[in-house]
């Protein structure tokens, strides 16, 4: 596949690495924060569906492949200095977090401590096949 | 300032930093994505408003210092790794972007190009002093 040349515009950081946001079209959520590389944004785009680079396990990571919640692209966006993404996208399942929660953000500050506030929609066991 | 014992349950990054976002609490808009080193999350929650890292400048960043378009933080959510950390916020005068508007993140890939397409709400000349 020959590289489109918006890729370009993207100020990468030293690990040829872009952060991206999910934001849930429908709700308005922020669903998670990852990371693409030059690949893995390349294939967002073609596919229409979120694909990230996995810094833990080092390869690109299609989200949703095991889970089934597909992020389903709408709109890319980027920022001003073009060092993070956004994605406006349909969060299949309603799922977005491997915890079993709506979104990865579910713990707020409060009273000096991080506490859950979002609920388990799914048990996690029942997601991930073992 | 002796430092609250949440700040440890943190995923700092090579660089003590973390990632933040800050989404409009009113519009649902995200604003701007930036980055906080410990002292920055610290002085966030004890201040109420938003501060960074700025990495350009090496310093801490309040944000609005010069503009007047502070982000007044009304909740703070961590991800399920801890390695970003999400503000709802007020964004002061509606202008999150040093380009004057709303939104950092005002450019769509369209047709095979990163597109302006949110309006300029205020000339930057007349935000910040010369």
């Amino acid at each position: 596949m020959s590289e489109p040349a918006w890729l370009d515009d993207i100020a990468w950081n030293g690990d040829g690495l872009v952060a991206a946001i999910a934001q849930d079209q429908a709700s308005g959520r922020v669903l998670s924060q990852a990371w693409m590389n030059r690949e893995a944004l390349a294939l967002t785009v073609a596919e229409g569906r979120a694909v990230y680079w996995s810094r833990s396990r080092a390869k690109i990571w299609r989200k949703g492949e095991e889970s089934g919640h597909v992020q389903q692209v709408h709109e890319v966006r980027i920022d001003c200095d073009a060092d993070a993404v956004l994605l406006l996208v349909t969060q299949v399942g309603g799922i977005a977090c491997h915890t079993g929660r709506e979104s990865c953000f579910y713990r707020v500050l409060r009273d000096g401590q991080w506490q859950d506030t979002d609920p388990v929609l799914k048990d996690p066991r029942t997601i991930y096949k073992q």
